[in-house]
């Protein structure tokens, strides 16, 4: 990863004493330190200050200032989307498409991946200080929405002194907010690879995530959200939240063919509640490896934000009017055996960009590995993918030989 | 349900005073006490006995004793299939099926439902007191699987004096044990309708089981089980896994209509974790309500029994082998919408039917109630179990005409 490590050390403005004795820098990310001055305005009603935003960038800004992609992560993951991560020791959750030789090359884009407000890897979040009080916010943090993590990118963005992206790109809730720069700052946006999401979360979704939620609020060592100041973490019910979530990630198909009726390590049952199938083992793995990583708070206000989340909604329940006139051009981007973002919500949105005369390519992709497609090896995916930035670079006058 | 109430009453044999000490009668059932003499002997290998089976009859057995059918109750199901129920005060859980004027009507047939060994309703579980230690079995009761409740379930039919049953009904789980019933006792089985069922559990239901499971293990209040003998219940872990397992009862269609993104007494979001969302009210109160009648351990105990379920395993692989040369008519319905028992599974299970010539049926119903439909008022379900049933009873010689 060598040649990926190339970030660009961007100098913050000047912020107060006081402000940054609030704030923590993120041992091995860039911080965006916001001060008093630039408070982030929040759906709620809230303007939330100090805050600050963790990021990673890979590759350089051209002389233009036209070559940047801003990549938006998921649910549970990060800015580390390609870099090793300085917690898991993993490599980063998108280094499919995102690295050198990939469809999205250092060598040509400057990328930016940043933790998203309300987040638990450096960005302010449920589980940083409340310079109110002095101590960790817990469930005292407002609640964020999808608009506001891009409101708050946006003011990432300024601040490295870029207007216009050539490029968002995300899945599932980084698919969202996509989707969501192009509503609020289309002009911003010269092209949006939106990818396994929606414009709304559905009945469905928004019922596996309150089970989330009410998973980790069951687990005594919660507190009501305040498990920060007694030196505890609701690992339990956290570890049954990413159970039921990793389960809508992949399709009935995939664990069948992963795991089928397998059993784990013996041929014959146990009769007793052991993890005598190989997928219960694999789940028990998948929730308590995730706790280690990941703040219970967090994970309740990123499942909220998804839940609420309604462009339609926002402009007088009409799609079409999100994207009146817009001038990006997009792809969408989703998987057959995606039963947590199917392909009709892909088409709905391509209908209504349809309706509003937008430039859109649409490629539903086979595949049986469902939602978590967008995170795997699936060429045809990158296939699309490069094309498609090629096509919009070359429109763009960027230089995207080799150099 | 007064003309339901003609229940029969049938002498138990003889037992020792001994035995009777360790059993408990169901307040409102008839059950059945197994001693010494006729233990149950269980695929763990382990003899269960004492026990007993709690369970409801209607209407009236014939001279030939030719006209019982038996129903087989679902996961979270019990023996007050067509009668109020005792814990609740609801309507019995398939009167939509079963009662006057309904395709099985006490007027004609002889109709038994009996709680599951490990359930909770009566019948011998983990919440039953374990005679060598006069406390409550919780996890040191045997693991249990679907042929041992058919094997306690041909136990109380013997002890009723019926031979062959003219029917075995079922859906989910209840479907399950129709199917076993046909092939450990295919001579006991005239006809058979296995509902929304498959012959053995999938991965991704097995993961969705192991999750409900480790929602109840996550609770502290579960104590390794054994929470009866400190007098508390894990009521947050079970309603969550309750939670779960709801949502997987429903199509995404399906709660698109009942709810999809309609608030809750509101119309605009409040920011917080309140249940805004209807579909978040509505899972809530699933949750919440079922903890109050059933309990914890046996919902390990049977959902366990699902995953352990597969017929083919239990004949070298080769479905068919299990209904070879069976006499017993089959109905076998699914429903579109249905993804936790997908039409795809049934139809496994009619071609192995089909391989072992078979006399069977077929029907799959056009519905986006998704697997709830086998409990809901769905027509065309009745319309074809009502002539299934007519069929059979007629090549039977039962008399269905009025009397």
């Amino acid at each position: 990863m060598s040649e990926m490590g190339s970030v660009k050390s961007i100098p913050s403005p000047a912020i107060s004493a006081d402000e940054r004795s609030h704030e923590v820098d993120h041992p091995s990310s860039l911080v965006a330190h916001f001060g008093a001055e630039q408070p982030l305005r929040l759906d709620c009603g809230v303007d939330l200050t100090p805050f600050q935003i963790a990021y990673q960038t890979y590759g350089e800004l051209n002389a233009d200032r036209s070559n940047a992609v801003l990549i938006c992560h998921a649910l549970t993951g990060d800015q580390h989307v390609a870099n090793v991560h300085p917690v898991t020791g993993k490599p980063g959750w998108w280094e499919t498409l995102v690295g050198p030789g990939r469809p999205i090359d250092p060598k040509h884009y400057f990328i930016i991946c940043s933790n998203v407000i309300g987040g638990c890897m450096g960005s302010t979040g449920p589980a940083s200080i409340n310079p109110a009080t002095g101590k960790v916010w817990g469930l005292d943090f407002p609640v964020i929405t999808i608009p506001d993590m891009v409101r708050a990118q946006a003011m990432l963005i300024d601040r490295l002194g870029i207007d216009t992206l050539f490029a968002v790109v995300g899945g599932s809730m980084g698919g969202m907010q996509v989707l969501q720069w192009t509503a609020a700052y289309p002009e911003r946006v010269y092209s949006a690879l939106a990818i396994a999401c929606a414009t709304r979360h559905s009945a469905q979704n928004i019922a596996f995530h309150e089970l989330g939620r009410q998973a980790v609020m069951a687990d005594p060592d919660w507190h009501g959200g305040g498990y920060a100041d007694r030196g505890i973490h609701p690992h339990r019910g956290l570890a049954v939240a990413r159970m039921a979530a990793h389960i809508t990630y992949l399709s009935d198909a995939a664990l069948h063919r992963k795991f089928g009726r397998r059993m784990q390590d013996r041929e014959l049952p146990t009769f007793s509640f052991d993890a005598d199938f190989q997928v219960e083992s694999y789940l028990r793995y998948q929730g308590s490896s995730f706790v280690e990583r990941f703040d219970a708070n967090s994970y309740l206000y990123l499942t909220r934000a998804m839940d609420y989340f309604d462009i339609a909604a926002d402009h007088g329940g009409v799609l079409a009017k999100a994207f009146a006139d817009i001038k990006t051009r997009f792809c969408v981007v989703s998987f057959t055996s995606d039963w947590l973002f199917p392909t009709s919500e892909s088409r709905a949105l391509v209908h209504a960009l349809n309706a509003s005369s937008a430039r859109v390519s649409f490629a539903e992709i086979e595949t049986d590995r469902g939602h978590d497609a967008f995170l795997l090896d699936v060429p045809e995916f990158f296939d699309i993918s490069r094309a498609f930035l090629q096509s919009a670079g070359k429109a763009r006058g960027l230089s995207l030989e080799d150099r």
